[in-house]
């Protein structure tokens, strides 16, 4: 059992957990709490950390069985160690490191009718991680991130997603006019959501075929230069003295239309 | 000029800050930082507290001006007891005392084409901030909220509102149930925003007439009661493996869906 925050493999935790650079080098995040580490994939779980309490949990018993079959390591921690690695006021006991999925650009427009949402600039890791959710939610087939968005696999933003993490394909970019621009010539729409009226409403352009969404900075938009690479430019109307939409209500709220446009086409 | 925390104007703020049943008593709540304080309307701005150095900022000699002229009075505190006060990690050195607006069911109710947003049991300041928000955005009229539901003039609240609190009229049940029938009886389309995929598509119901829409606590759902007592209960219907939304994205997307509705129904 590891009784010593000073234990090396502690000592790596913290260090994915606070360093954005050192998950990407080594591929790994942490995933903390009974819920999170039990919807991790078998295949991404790269190993276990539980109190001596928690293991002895009934309704985490068969789990433990599982991954132990499956040859994951499972190392024991005192309880002050486990609060002293973890992010969260209330870890439950049990901590996760789990391999960060890979997807490659193809894996998200290969799809028929793909649905595609981009984040330039988004800065809030609770809206990244709620687009990742209602994005999977939307019927979307995965995320494309640009490397000034806050870090997909930060201790918030994984949490936020409530799971969907693990099952939406997300792709890093270093310049998003250029990917959108990528997009373009694979045949997608390309839309910016702006807060400009004088553009199209979101209700008024088809979602039918394959289609990406832009969303930009919570405070400054988007970039001019990705508002110029996308095919389009769409508000959302809005009444009241209401500036805008938060980030990430503003793309659930096109995600949304897609989705209900798909469905009255019959393509789900 | 007040330099000590131990004043009794700061332990009232403070008390303010942090009992939900003493605002009500004292019909005050509290507003911070710059942008915030400024967007109090005057009608309900009932004190201001700022720093020298913030009284001092160019940007806001034209406001405190106009509030003096209005005999709303300022009280200088020195930074640290600010800071002392402030619920906010950057508190801007201002903070101001406003009155909470009071609405009646009929403020809500009378106007042609009314659309309500009800809240039953929603315990996250910043899901009940963002459906103020959200639904002022959509043309909606008001809010009502149970008082199970988080206090709607909380630090944290009032933030995420962006502004909205001031603008969105607000009325507070004892029981959501009771009011959900009474709005039946005044003619409105009370809908249950539920999980349960056997009901109807929130985009197949009808939001032209007087529409309320019941949303539930985040883990919990809507209480039997007030499903019982809703004309229709309507789901979002989802892809993946997400099993719910967020409390406030589900607003939102019926929220927008209601207003698209509207809009195409050419009723703005």
């Amino acid at each position: 059992m590891i009784t010593s925050n000073s234990n090396s493999r502690i000592k790596y935790i913290i260090k994915l957990q606070q360093k954005a650079r050192f998950r990407q080098e080594e591929g790994l995040f942490v995933c903390e709490g009974v819920r999170f580490v039990m919807e991790v994939p078998v295949n991404l779980l790269f190993e276990v950390y539980v109190t001596p309490e928690r293991a002895s949990d009934t309704r985490l018993s068969a789990w433990l069985d599982n991954i132990t079959a499956a040859g994951i390591p499972i190392n024991e921690v005192q309880e002050s160690v486990m609060n002293h690695m973890a992010m969260t006021m209330h870890p439950q006991g049990i901590l996760a490191l789990a391999r960060i999925p890979r997807a490659s650009l193809e894996d998200l427009t290969d799809e028929p009718h793909s649905l595609i949402i981009c984040l330039e600039h988004v800065s809030d890791p609770g809206n990244a991680g709620t687009i990742f959710r209602t994005a999977e939610a939307a019927g979307a087939g995965g995320v494309i991130v640009d490397r000034l968005s806050c870090d997909c696999f930060s201790p918030k933003v994984v949490r936020s997603t409530m799971g969907s993490i693990f099952r939406m394909p997300c792709v890093i970019t270093d310049d998003m006019p250029q990917m959108i621009n990528k997009l373009s010539s694979k045949g997608f729409n390309t839309l910016a959501a702006v807060a400009d009226a004088d553009t199209v409403s979101y209700d008024a352009v088809s979602y039918l075929d394959n289609t990406a969404i832009v969303i930009g900075n919570e405070g400054d938009g988007l970039s001019s230069g990705a508002i110029a690479a996308c095919s389009r430019s769409i508000f959302i109307p809005m009444h009241g003295a209401t500036e805008s939409l938060n980030a990430s209500m503003a793309a659930g709220i096109i995600l949304f239309e897609a989705a209900r446009q798909r469905r009255h086409a019959d393509m789900v």
